[in-house]
């Protein structure tokens, strides 16, 4: 029999993924947890039944993510990651020899777990030793945080369930504040395409536009999100949002989505999506 | 009842759409054509239970198609259009009035006929003036065409069924036949993202860069299509794809994508599809 896995991306469009088995399912003590095997995708996870990460493209959002605040100061240091549990943005981070510590706070440490059982390809780096796993709530470590960080990564689920916090004004006044005056945050944004999530894009950019000096969006091709057109935060005190990275240790990473031209191609929107961004 | 349409993107991923109703249903001489009304997408037909065009997103196709080739040489004035017979193509070449004569190529006349009953946000300007109109073989016209033109577009389905032949080198060679020494060719030109398009897109780029001095291809996000990451090719005897436009002018059509970054940035390519490319 032919088993499926289906998202519905709105109330009206269902994405679909043909299933070779379920590796796992459980209901952690914030969310459901399922981890299948794929025809297409090879193996991916989802929370409450959206899909978090899959073999084939998780390397999209993950370099996305990263890399392009990284280029724009290579100088960062101290970088916190809020959420993230699958470890791909940890991986992605742990490249750069020049970032010295990094806090990984996620709340539900069933995810981390699982995901370094079943799928290595993100997780594998979150044992490095500049690694601090914290399993607690984002929303309270910043309001108490009296660190410093260069670089806020907000790897959060969609903006229900235990991600719901991480869209506050609270929370992003309390990343403003443990964020240095080189600071960057770099946030998921959603997708401008469907009113669901293009109501949430807005939300969320008229909260960080009002905080950071600096404050616009970013895209990337991701098949397997909602529309496949999806969006980064990006915002910071004082920096605009140039290249300034050394293109050759980029090309030492061999990365299969990112380089200089799509940093800059990344940031030009469309029509419709600046209008609506200008509408905040 | 719900009732939902269901276009399998490959035979392991399925992207699905509520409908409101069916419009229509015919199996015309060429091809199974239907009209649905959706919640989502307002709109849509499909030939052989793949989408054509809807109501949300069809102006992100067309207008990259169009402009795009319009914007890197302002001076063309006789165009070819292959296929397109939604007429999304033709309405926005009518907006530029420096362009003398469109010829439509159109297999399907039942499809253009519906499409004007059906789909008007598409179909309206097929009645322009400059528009002929002709329900023959693209692969025929080409081949025995004596015109030149500036600009074909060819604006055709997947290569299976009635579009196979606009795939073919034998097309190809009669396009550059009949283009003039300004001449650029655009056409459909699938998605890198799975397997199944990749070697479409790889395919196609073979053929019309063996030919071309000039071939490359360019991108936009097109949620309803396979993956939502979609390709056009760009081929030329002379022309690099700079966009030389009129800024005043294009402002004027108050497009809802395309604009003169997004030109630039639609070129850029991420490593993974740049890496297929540079292997044919």
């Amino acid at each position: 029999m032919e088993q499926w896995f289906s998202e519905l991306w709105t109330d009206d469009i269902k994405f679909s993924i043909r299933i070779r088995n379920k590796l796992y399912s459980s209901q952690t003590k914030f969310q459901k947890l399922d981890f299948y095997d794929s025809y297409e995708l090879g193996r991916f996870f989802t929370l409450d039944d959206i899909m978090m990460a899959n073999e084939k493209d998780e390397f999209i959002y993950h370099e996305m993510m990263i890399h392009t605040p990284m280029s724009i100061n290579p100088s960062i240091k101290r970088v916190l990651v809020i959420g993230g549990g699958d470890g791909g943005s940890v991986r992605e981070l742990t490249k750069y020899q020049s970032i010295e510590k990094i806090d990984m706070v996620e709340i539900d440490e069933e995810v981390v777990r699982k995901c370094q059982e079943f799928l290595p390809i993100t997780s594998s780096k979150l044992t490095d030793e500049r690694v601090t796993l914290l399993f607690q709530d984002g929303l309270k470590y910043v309001k108490e945080a009296d660190k410093q960080y260069d670089l806020i990564v907000v790897d959060s689920t969609d903006p229900i369930g235990p991600g719901e916090g991480l869209f506050t004004m609270e929370f992003y006044q309390n990343c403003y504040r443990i964020l240095n005056e080189d600071g960057i945050l770099v946030n998921q944004h959603e997708s401008p395409y469907f009113e669901k999530t293009k109501i949430e894009m807005k939300r969320a950019h008229k909260k960080i536009k009002s905080l950071f000096k600096i404050a616009t969006v970013y895209q990337a091709f991701i098949p397997t999100y909602p529309s496949g057109h999806w969006l980064f935060g990006y915002a910071s005190k004082k920096h605009l949002p140039n290249f300034n990275a050394n293109v050759e240790l980029l090309e030492s990473f061999k990365l299969k989505y990112y380089n200089k031209d799509i940093h800059y191609a990344s940031f030009v929107l469309p029509n419709y999506v600046k209008e609506e961004l200008s509408q905040v």
